[in-house]
C-alpha cells in the first residue's frame, strides 16, 4: 500500500511525477490480476499538455497555472497514511521508542510544564497585569464559589475549598493564560445530578475520579473525543444546563423548599411548595437580579468617542468597568451588611446562609469509603458502592469539564492551536489535588475567564493572586459569610447563567443548516427532560447516526454522454469514498441505471479517496455482472491506492483508464473481444 | 438550500449552466453577509474556454471532451437532497400521501406479491424444473432438519416442523427463486445460544418474535441496517459460527456428553468427558464424514471434454451429480437400515436418535407463557420473563437470519437489484407462521439454495414440492427415524459446515486491505470467545469507529505555490467533507501551516461536498484569526450548497473565488485595504 503515498504525492504536488502511478499499477497488476487492462500510456504523459486530454491534462493545466515556474513542495499531511504492513510495524516501534525517549527531552519538558516557557520572560508589566486580573477574578470567584456550592447541593464552604489549590496547579501546567480553574455552574450541576443527595463524600470522590479520568485521557491522547460533540449539541446542552441551574435557584430566590433532579421534576416540586413563598426573600432576590443586570450594563458603558478618548473619560470608563465587574462582590458585601443588621436585631426576614466553618480545609485523602448512620445503625459504604452510585457521571463529568475548558481556550486563543492534551493534564491534576482539600469537581470558568482577560491578565500566574485571596477569605472572612442572604446568592447565579442560554445561535443555526438546528432543539429538550448526561448523549448519538448515514448514502450523478468517436455511454460519478455501508446502495444504483440504458458505463472515480474490502467485493460482482450482460464497464481516474484495494480480489474484466482519448479505443476493443468470442462459439 | 440541487446539477451536467452558481451566491450574499466578496465573473464564464484558467476551464474542457456535441442529461441521484424547510415539509407530506395511496396500486400489489409476476407465465418447463429441484431440496432438507434441531438443542422433530409452512409462505411472498426457507445451521446455533437450555417454548417464541421484528423492519424499510455489516465482519462471524457448530457436534460424533454456550466452554466440557468416548459412534461418525466428503467430490466429477460432451457422458455426469447431491439422504437411509438391524438384534453399539413423534404438529398460538415444574412445584413463566430470558437474541437472531437470506439473494441475483424489503416481509411472515407449528427460527439456507439452483429451479414454486415431501415424511417416515445413528447426523452437519469456514477470503483480504483483514480476525476471535451475538456486535462496533475516525481525520495536502503574478501562497486541499468531528483538526492544521509560512493561504474546496454548522463556526473563527494576523485567506471552488452553510453565520472577510486568474487581483486588493487602513490610523 505504499502506492498510496507515492500516488498521492505525485498527483497533488508536481506534474512531473504523474508517471509514477503507472509504475505502481504495473507492479500491482503483475502481482495479482491478469485480466486487468490499463489504458495508461507513459509517453503520452510526458508529452506536451496540449496532447493530453482528460484528467491528467486538467491536473497539469492546473498545476502549471498555479505554479507558473516555481513549485516548492512543502508537506503532505496524511493522517491516515497507508503503508505496507512491515512499514507499519516498524513505524509503531519507532514511534514507541520516540515516545519513551521524548518524555525526557527538553522540548517535551517545556511542553508539559508551560511555566518554563513564560516564567523566564516574566517582567514587571506582567506582574501588574496578573495582580490586577488575579485580584478581580478573586472578587468574582468568592461569591460565585459560595453560590455554586448550593447548585451542587453542598454547604457553601466547599465551593471555596475548590477555588485555590487548582489555581496553583494550573500555574505550573496550564497552557492558556485566561483560564481560572475552580467551581463552575455546569460542573456543579453535573455533580448535583451524579451525587443525587448522597452527601459530600460522593462529591469529593467524584472530583478525584474526574481528575484521574482526565489525566488518563491526557496520557492516552484521547482529547480528540470531544471533537464528537458538535456545535449544535454543545449549544443545546449549555442552554438546557443554564435553564436547569436557574430552576435550581428559584427555590432560594422565593425562600421555599423544593427538590428534583431534572428540569420538569424541579418545577413540579416548586409549584407544590409555591404557597410557602416568603415575601422578603423574593423582593431581595428579584431586586438583586435587577441591580446585577443594570451593573452589567454599567460595565460596558463607554463615555466619549472611541477614536479620541480624553484621559478623564478613560478613567471614568475604567472605574465604571471595575464597578460593574465587581458587582457580585459589591452586592454580597452590601446584602451581607443588611443581613448583619437584621440578624443582630433579631430574626432576619430572609434566609441567610448561616454558619460557614472558619479556616483552611484539612489536606487528606479523598474518601474511598465512609460510615453512614441511619436510624442509629452505622453502615459502611465501600468504594465500589460509591462508584456505582455515581454511575455514568464518572465519565460524563470529566468530559463536560474538559469541554468547558477547551471552549475557553478556543475563545481566547487568537487563532493559535490549542494543546488539548496539556489542558487535560492540567485540569486533571487540579481536580485530583482539589479532591485532597474536599472540593467537588471544577474546571475552567467561562464567566471568570472573560473577567480575567478583560482585566489584562498576562500569564497563568494571575491564578496565584486569586488563590491567595480565596485563602485569606477562608482564614478571616468566613464569620461574616453567615449573614449573606441566600436569595442574593441565587440572584448572582441567575443573573450570570441566563446569558448562557444561547438565544443568539438560533438564527445562524437556522440559516446555516436546518438539520443542525433541529439537532440543537432535540438536544436541548432531551437535556431538560432527561438527566443532563443522558440528554447530551442523545444529541451525540443522533449526530453520529448522521455521520454513518452520510457514509452509507453517497450521491451519484448520472449523465448520458457521447464520446468523440460517437459512442454513447453513461457516466456515473460517486462523490465520496466507497466503504461498506454504501457499497450495496451504489451497486444497486449502478445496476439499475446500467440495465435501463443498456449502453457502456464509465464510473468516474475522481472523488473516491478511499475504499475497503467490502467495496472490492462489490466491484468484483459488478464487473462480473457487466461481463455476463456483455455491457462494457470502465473505471476512470481511479487512485492507485484505491485501485490496489480493488485488485486484492483479482477481479476479472476490471478496466481502469486515466485518459479520455482512449475511451473509443477501449470500447472498440471490448466489442472486438466479444465478436471473436462469438466467432469461436459458431 | 435549494442552491445545492441547482448548483450540483449545473456543475455536473452541462457546462452551459456553470453560470448558475453565481446567481445562487448573489442571492445568498444579499440575504445575509455583507462583507463577503465574490470573485465570480459572469462574462468570463461565457467566454471561450481558452480564456478561462482554473477549475472552470478544467470542468468545461472535460465536458467538451466528454460530450463532443451531444450531452443528454439523464438524472441526478441525490439521496441527501438539500431543500428548503417548506420544501422538505411539503415533500414529507406528499411522500406520506403517496405511500398511503401506493399501498393499493397495482404496481405495489405486484411488488409485494411477486407470485403475481411469475405465475401467469408459468408453463410445463417450469413445472419440470421446479418439481425436480423441489424434490432434491426435500431430500436434503429432511436429514438437515433432523440434524439442525440438535444444534438448536431441541428434539429432532422440531427441525421438520419448521421445514414446510415457511416454504409455502415464501411461494407467495418471496422475490428470489433460489431461496429455500427452513432451519439453517447458523440460525439453529443462534437459537441455541439465545434459548440457553430453557426449553422449546422459548425457541418457538423466539421464532415468532424474530418474524415480527423482520416484518416490522420490512414495514419501516429498515433493511438497510445490514449494510452496516461489512464483508470482513460477516466472514469472521460465519467462520466462527461454523467452528462452533462443528464443536457442538463433536460430542455426538464421539458419543460423549458435553455442554457449553461458547467455543471455549464446549471444548473444555468435551475434554472433561473425553474418557467416556464410545468407539462405534466415533468410527461410524468419522466414516460418514469421509464418505460425505468423497460424495461431495463425486457430485463435481465431469467426464469428457467440456465443449463436446457425448450424450452418454452427459447422462453419467448427471447421475453422478444426483448421487452426490443426495448424499445426505442416502447416508441417512443406509445408516438407518444398519441401525434398524442392530436395534432389532438387541442394544445397538452406537446412540440412535430414538422416538420421533408421528404426524403433523398442531396449528396453535405460539407460547406466550407456560408452566414449569421444578421439584414438584409448578411456576408460571410469563411472556415478559421469557422475553428478558431471550435478551438481545430477539434483535440479533432476525438480523442474522435476514443477513443470511440476503447473502443468498445476492449470490444468485445475476446482477439484478434485490428487494430487501420484500425479502424481510417474506421471511418475517414465514417465521411468524412457522411459530404456529412449533418451529424454531429459520431463514433461507445457503447450502440448499445451491442445490436448488443447480437442480434447475425456475420459480419459488419449487418450495411447494419440498414442503409436501417434508409433510409426507412427518406423516409416514417418523417411525423409521428412530434408528438413525446420532453420529451420522453429526457427520452430516460437520461435513456441511466446515466449508463455511471462509479460508479462501484470507488471501484476498490480506492483499486488499490490511485493516479489514485484522477486523475479520478480531470478529472471528470475538465470536469464538464471547457469545456469537456479542462477537458480531464487537466487529460491527469496530467498523463503525473506523467510519467515525474517517470522518474525523480528513487528509489535507499542503503546497507552496507561486501565482502568475509572482505572489507566493499556500494551497491547502482537504479531501472530503467538513463536518463536526474534523473541524478542529482542520482548523489546527490550517493554523499551524499558515503561521509557519506567513504567506497568503488558499483553501481548495473542490472535494468538500458537505459541511455543517460546526464547520461554519470554525470557518468563521479562521477568517477572523486570519484577519487579526492580517494574512489573506481565500476559498477556492466552494460548492454553493456548502457556501450557503458557511454564510449562515455571516462570517467577515469570507472570500470565495472560482477562477485562478483572479488570485493576483484578490491578493492585491487585500493589501490595498490594509494600506488604506494604515493610512487612516496614521
Amino acid at each position: 500500500m505504499d502506492n498510496d503515498n507515492n500516488g498521492k504525492r505525485s498527483n497533488s504536488v508536481t506534474f512531473v511525477n504523474v508517471t509514477e502511478p503507472s509504475r505502481d499499477l504495473e507492479e500491482t497488476a503483475g502481482g495479482g490480476s491478469t485480466n486487468t487492462i490499463y489504458a495508461y500510456d507513459n509517453p503520452a504523459l510526458t508529452a506536451s499538455t496540449s496532447d493530453l486530454p482528460g484528467s491528467l491534462r486538467r491536473e497539469i493545466a492546473l498545476r502549471n497555472e498555479l505554479s507558473a515556474g516555481s513549485n516548492n513542495f512543502t508537506e503532505i499531511v496524511d493522517s491516515d497514511v497507508h503503508t505496507s504492513y512491515s512499514h507499519k510495524l516498524r513505524a509503531i516501534f519507532s514511534l514507541a521508542k520516540k515516545k519513551v525517549c521524548s518524555i525526557w527531552t527538553k522540548k517535551t519538558l517545556y511542553k508539559r510544564f508551560p511555566i518554563l516557557q513564560w516564567l523566564p520572560l516574566y517582567n514587571s508589566d506582567c506582574t501588574v497585569g496578573d495582580l490586577l486580573a488575579g485580584f478581580t477574578v478573586g472578587l468574582t470567584v468568592i461569591p460565585q464559589a459560595l453560590a455554586y456550592a448550593s447548585i451542587a447541593g453542598l454547604p457553601p464552604q466547599y465551593g471555596l475549598y475548590g477555588s485555590f489549590l487548582g489555581c496553583f496547579v494550573y500555574i505550573l501546567l496550564g497552557s492558556c493564560k485566561d483560564v481560572p480553574v475552580g467551581p463552575t455552574a455546569v460542573a456543579a450541576l453535573m455533580t448535583f445530578q451524579a451525587v443525587n443527595g448522597r452527601g459530600v463524600e460522593h462529591a469529593v470522590l467524584l472530583c478525584f475520579l474526574s481528575g484521574v479520568i482526565q489525566l488518563l485521557m491526557g496520557f492516552f491522547g484521547l482529547g480528540f473525543l470531544i471533537d464528537f460533540v458538535s456545535g449544535p449539541v454543545s449549544s443545546g446542552f449549555t442552554s438546557a444546563a443554564a435553564l436547569i441551574i436557574v430552576t435550581s435557584q428559584v427555590k432560594d430566590l422565593l425562600g421555599i423548599s423544593a427538590s428534583g433532579n431534572t428540569f420538569v421534576d424541579t418545577w413540579k416540586s416548586i409549584f407544590k411548595d409555591i404557597h410557602n413563598i416568603r415575601m422578603w426573600d423574593t423582593v431581595l432576590g428579584v431586586g438583586c437580579i435587577i441591580i446585577l443586570l443594570l451593573l452589567r450594563i454599567v460595565a460596558q458603558i463607554n463615555f466619549g468617542d472611541k477614536s479620541e478618548t480624553s484621559k478623564t473619560n478613560k478613567i471614568i470608563n475604567k472605574s465604571l468597568w471595575v464597578f460593574g465587574t465587581s458587582r457580585n462582590a459589591i452586592l454580597v458585601i452590601v446584602s451581607g451588611i443588611v443581613g448583619y443588621f437584621f440578624c443582630t436585631s433579631g430574626e432576619p426576614p430572609f434566609k441567610v446562609i448561616g454558619e460557614v466553618p472558619q479556616g483552611l480545609p484539612d489536606f487528606q485523602l479523598p474518601p474511598f469509603g465512609y460510615s453512614k448512620e441511619n436510624n442509629g445503625t452505622i453502615t459502611e459504604v465501600g468504594i465500589m458502592e460509591m462508584i456505582s452510585n455515581l454511575g455514568s457521571g464518572i465519565i460524563v463529568v470529566p468530559l463536560v469539564g474538559f469541554l468547558e475548558n477547551i471552549a475557553i481556550c478556543k475563545a481566547f486563543s487568537n487563532g493559535k492551536p490549542i494543546d488539548a492534551t496539556q489542558e487535560l493534564l492540567a485540569i486533571g491534576a487540579s481536580n485530583v489535588l482539589n479532591s485532597f482539600v474536599q472540593s467537588f469537581p471544577g474546571t475552567g470558568s467561562l464567566s471568570r475567564s472573560a473577567v480575567n482577560n478583560a482585566s489584562g491578565v498576562r500569564t497563568p500566574l494571575g491564578g496565584l493572586y486569586t488563590g491567595l485571596l480565596v485563602i485569606l477569605a477562608l482564614l478571616f472572612l468566613t464569620p461574616y459569610f453567615f449573614f449573606i442572604p441566600k436569595s442574593t446568592l441565587a440572584a448572582i447565579i441567575i443573573a450570570a447563567v441566563i446569558f448562557m442560554v444561547e438565544v443568539k445561535v438560533v438564527k445562524p443555526l437556522w440559516r446555516s443548516k436546518k438539520s443542525d438546528f433541529f439537532l440543537a432543539i432535540v438536544t436541548f429538550v432531551s437535556c431538560l427532560i432527561l438527566p443532563l448526561e443522558q440528554g447530551i448523549l442523545v444529541g451525540i448519538g443522533i449526530n453520529l447516526v448522521y455521520i454513518l448515514y452520510h457514509a452509507a448514502r453517497p450521491k451519484i450523478s448520472v449523465e448520458k454522454l457521447t464520446s468523440v468517436g460517437g459512442a454513447e455511454y453513461l457516466l456515473l460519478t460517486p462523490d465520496r469514498c466507497l466503504i461498506f455501508p454504501s457499497t450495496d446502495y451504489v451497486r444497486n444504483l449502478v445496476t439499475k441505471h446500467s440495465i435501463r440504458q443498456g449502453i457502456p458505463v464509465i464510473i468516474d472515480c475522481s472523488h473516491i479517496y478511499g475504499a475497503d474490502y467490502t467495496a472490492a467485493l462489490v466491484i468484483e460482482t459488478l464487473t462480473k455482472d457487466f461481463a455476463t450482460r456483455d455491457q462494457p464497464l470502465l473505471f476512470y481516474n481511479l487512485k492507485p491506492s484505491v485501485s490496489s484495494v480493488f485488485e486484492g480480489l483479482s477481479p476479472k474484466d476490471f478496466v481502469v483508464f486515466y485518459d479520455y482519448s482512449e475511451v473509443d479505443e477501449l470500447l472498440k476493443n471490448r466489442k472486438c473481444i466479444k465478436k471473436q468470442m462469438e466467432i469461436m462459439e459458431v
